[in-house]
């Protein structure tokens, strides 16, 4: 049995589902893949509590659950730093909220951590779009790994399909669609809907920002079409290299145009490669029912990856709700480890 | 760089694909993957070739794409022995004809090369089918791994979303449209041809075998979630515990019915969890608009994985001709070897 200590930082809505379901997991991670998970600390915006004794975080898990708004005995003074420094390496899990001007304060976490040798399990975008390849190098130089599953569809399982299941092939050329609320919005007025209605059923349902801007405007799916790419395709874009189109301009016109023609609008997260050059951008696209995306309405998220070797390959579905995204970052940790 | 000798068993149209393929990757392996896949023999029906001291066999492929209708000088008493015994362990790639009564060739040479402590790589189903169980165990007592994306599915990575990027997750059920031949007759006959017509369109692309009873019957679907099932869930299934169904008896006004109803007629391999049982089957099954394998038609392959916390993940596409089944042993091939 290997000890593996979390560090989990962020306690939000992800951050809360990751914790409950390492506590819920964690038997089955000893039996199935010989990993102990600890949550040894738990960092949010104001303070920490750091469990330096004790096996376990579970008294705040418990707290939660039994719907106490909140927990005592946050440590405003607890520093990273000191945590790090009493612990063996194991596993930072950042589900900090994102940041796309300067990255913080994943930025800061992730450095850190990579400094101690810990490895990364990352829900939040902002350091990585920012700093992809600065972050991948350090990581590389202390001998540790970053995962972002989580930041990238989450339980939809882009990165593993695109590095594992494709190891060998080239990749011609990604599509995806990768944002759940722009996907649903276009649904809804192929429907009839409009787009106010639309966005207000999603924001209803939890699934879309009060604000919605990162979403609506495509940055959403630019972060994960750019993370995407880099880590499968090998480019080293940067989140200014994205040309980016959101849907706040579509109008219900256009939508019947497009569905008159047997199309449908999609915005679409793409990598192309032309003549020896890659790009990648987030396009409003009319595509027809020979498209492997043609299908994938509502909130589902999907993407294909086209090849030399195997054809093409899509991947669809995944929860998209703070569940999934925890459980995408407990598979990148349990994925760190090799089984025995 | 880590050199990786290839021993090749069965040199048809897969074993063909193959020998192409890692000279053609040679090159992306090294820089990409930090491994020399180097094909030191090949053994065919009769007799087999072994480079002893150059460093490759290039000169059979060069034969091959030369249009040469054979290679000269096969050796009729070369052995495997031989060859494990005078070599470094690498990976035994088993292409030989698929087998469901003993197993053989497949079974015999699996079992040598595990004794010589080299990994598998397989794209033949018999072995593994009747003695999974044997052979799993035998591998780990030797330090080493089979792999079998090619008899699961080929391109289509079914196995690696199964037990990677699901990892953590409890596998509540399997559905998977797992034979290309099959799907392509129900497409035609829901076109409205008949089965006769669908299954010589099938012969003359070359997808269905002169005689195609293994995949009409079930057979290689029932194979398929047998592996997968087995690999992914846990399960010890063998052969016999498959119910399984084909579709020789479909007529056209089952399939106007169903289509009346507003829904398909699908072959698939399930695996049933049920009560803290597990079933395994392969049944021809009306699905409906909203059954994510709805719209996979024609040769197309599927697979959906229902989980506990990711919700419902389903993989489409996937090259099924020998090329795509040879893409994806090497890929095997590279995920055995940790990269650094």
């Amino acid at each position: 049995m290997r000890p593996v200590n979390i560090v989990l930082m962020g306690f939000g809505h992800v951050g809360k589902a990751f914790a409950r379901l390492i506590l819920e997991k964690r038997e089955l991670c000893r039996e199935r893949y010989g990993i102990d998970l600890t949550l040894k600390a738990i960092f949010r915006s104001k303070g920490g509590r750091f469990s330096r004794h004790r096996s376990d975080l579970t008294d705040i898990v418990e707290t939660m659950a039994a719907g106490a708004p909140d927990c005592p005995a946050w440590n405003l003074n607890l520093s990273l730093d000191e945590v790090f420094s009493e612990l063996e390496p194991g596993v930072l899990v950042e589900c900090t909220p994102t940041d796309l001007t300067k990255g913080e304060p994943g930025l800061g976490n992730i450095r850190e951590a990579l400094a101690w040798k810990w490895h990364i399990a990352a829900a939040s975008k902002g350091a990585l779009v920012l700093r992809f390849k600065e972050l991948m190098d350090q990581a590389k130089t202390n001998g540790v790994q970053i995962k972002f599953s989580g930041a990238t569809a989450a339980a939809l399982p882009t990165l593993d399909v695109g590095t594992i299941s494709l190891a060998g092939a080239e990749i011609l050329g990604i599509e995806g669609i990768l944002t759940g609320v722009t996907n649903l919005i276009l649904t809804r007025m192929e429907e009839g809907g409009t787009f106010k209605e639309a966005l207000k059923e999603a924001q209803d349902r939890g699934i879309a920002e009060p604000d919605p801007s990162l979403d609506i405007d495509g940055w959403d799916s630019a972060c994960k079409i750019q993370l995407i790419s880099n880590a499968v395709a090998g480019t080293e874009f940067v989140l200014s290299d994205i040309v980016l189109e959101g849907i706040g301009s579509v109008t219900p016109e256009d939508i019947q145009k497009t569905k008159k023609e047997g199309r449908v609008l999609k915005l679409l997260g793409r990598l192309v490669r032309e003549g020896g050059k890659s790009r990648a951008e987030v396009r409003l696209t009319a595509i027809g029912k020979d498209h492997p995306l043609f299908h994938v309405s509502g909130t589902n998220k999907a993407i294909t990856y086209f090849t030399d070797t195997m054809g093409y390959i899509t991947v669809s579905g995944g929860k998209s709700d703070p569940r999934g995204t925890a459980a995408a970052l407990l598979k990148d940790i349990i994925n760190i480890y090799p089984r025995g």
